[in-house]
């Protein structure tokens, strides 16, 4: 029996580096999350054309997670994410499906940066067909990894709604297909720079009963998407719908096109779906997937820091956890 | 047989006032489009918090026209467009659905500017059931009735493209149904303002394999749409789909599955649909409806000067055209 940190002590420092931000992770030797932060400075925080990127996001670890640092000794630095692209600090590959998650800890690439080596989870990516259009994944990897349990067998989809949601086909931790859709991103041009944002009033209030009505007009008609929602404009002119519950409308109808369409190629299995995103997006997938009869899981919004931890077990650079049977 | 002016001289002069533009027609005796000026001062160039709404829109129409008004006497002014809505002059009704555009003429609405007296055609509204949003036009009931003939008895679509396209269905003069469709303003947003525009880099040139594509891609699942657009990104990433012809491919897409969907609900009538746009959208539609085996006719971009003057025939601005058999 190898010997073990207790779980208070730090084992690995992971990072969630995206587009638009970087959540940190002090991470314990049974994966217990002990400590996390949450910033901005995502890759866009670095021009592509500075003369010296690794010292640029060198600075920002620094910043971001030096205290953390020991005096004598390290901890290993996992990051997942954007940082991995051609746009971040180096381009980390992809493996491609259908994958085993199991797999990507046995492909991490490395860079030295000023506070020690950062270790980089590669992406997923799905090469075209005739009928499909390629795509890839970073980041929401070690989400998945987080998520789902080695053990299931059952085909299971997991959604990770936000600007572009992405809904994953998955066998335990084998990665069978997925897609994204930008209804997200649509949403929030829609609400802010298009005819129908000039009738509205945006709150941080939920409209329920606007946000089920759009739900149920998207899912009738999810072909109809661009001539649907210019009835947010005309129920609003007609004052049944009103302005501060527009955007729920709206988000209710593209949503649910989102999830009718999305349903039709997915076989009517028991097993739930797994929604994993903020607890607002979460709670709308989840109502809209329940609208259909699916039932719904929402898993811990701190995957990331679960999947890293995984990662780090799989590749070493954090000792496998025991399995007791106590 | 009444004494009617020679076809040179002018007879009225014809406003399509709308939201962003205002287009001028001096107009003869036959229906003659004598001059047409074409500014951008429409209603929005007024604030509606303007101290004097009527002399602003009185200063806008006498730099217009001011030079177009005789010396002695007066020409009629005849007025179609949002200038008749809550947001213009005056709020010029609606007649309801279904109505013969031949009624239009004797529901105009007259207000008193400085350079005369302006007369404004109503819209048509469709009211709301439980299964259908209300919607309403304001300027396209002009063009129709400058598109359709009055003998014609056969069910006809009327397509008038846009940033908000109407698809309006008619027997005859006698309008049915209509609906709008956003997909032009989506194109707007997702083509300049997404992620999908960080790749693209926009031409005059017209890419018609690119749109063709899109064509296919949107018309097969219209219901994907939301998802399909991504497929933008990733062609263009795998190098594909080239920066140039991004922008063809996404106006392909959205328009492919506008007319997919739209072809759903219509009749699977032998009678052509009548396009009437700007050359470039008339080309893209009736490209689009081609595709689906549906006849298109491309109509007069002048529609709307022609239905002002069979306006003031109606309403007697202006004497009736006489029918000959020669």
């Amino acid at each position: 029996m190898a010997k073990q940190a207790p779980p208070g002590d730090p084992q690995m420092i992971g990072l969630d580096w995206g587009t638009s931000s970087l959540r940190a992770f002090l991470i314990g030797s049974d994966g217990t999350v002990l400590a996390e932060r949450n910033g901005s400075d995502g890759i866009m925080a670095v021009s592509p054309d500075a003369a010296d990127l690794r010292g640029e996001f060198s600075r920002i670890a620094q910043t971001a997670i030096g205290d953390w640092l020991p005096a004598h000794g390290s901890l290993p630095l996992l990051a997942c994410g954007m940082i991995g692209s051609t746009q971040g600090i180096a381009e980390a590959g992809y493996l491609d499906l259908p994958t085993d998650l199991g797999a990507v800890g046995g492909q991490l690439m490395t860079v030295e940066l000023t506070i020690g080596e950062l270790h980089i989870v590669p992406g997923l990516q799905k090469t075209s067909t005739d009928a499909t259009a390629p795509d890839v994944i970073r980041g929401e990897e070690t989400e998945l990894l987080g998520l789902l349990s080695a053990g299931q067998t059952e085909p299971t989809t997991v959604v990770l709604p936000g600007t572009h949601t992405k809904w994953v086909s998955c066998e335990g931790t084998r990665v069978t297909d997925f897609s994204t859709s930008m209804s997200g991103e649509v949403f929030g041009l829609l609400s802010t720079s298009s005819i129908l944002s000039r009738l509205a009033e945006p709150t941080d209030d939920f409209h329920l009963d606007a946000f089920d009505w759009g739900l149920s007009v998207g899912a009738d008609d999810p072909a109809a998407l661009t001539s649907s929602i210019f009835s947010a404009r005309t129920w609003a002119l007609d004052g049944r719908l009103h302005a501060e519950a527009i955007n729920d409308y709206l988000s209710g109808m593209l949503i649910g096109a989102e999830v009718a369409s999305q349903l039709t190629t997915k076989a009517d299995s028991a097993a739930p779906f797994i929604v994993c995103g903020t607890a607002d997006l979460t709670m709308r997938y989840s109502r809209a997937l329940r609208r259909h009869g699916r039932e719904t899981t929402e898993a811990d919004p701190r995957a990331a820091a679960t999947g890293l931890f995984r990662i780090a077990e799989q590749s070493g650079l954090v000792p496998t956890k025991e399995t007791t049977n106590d």
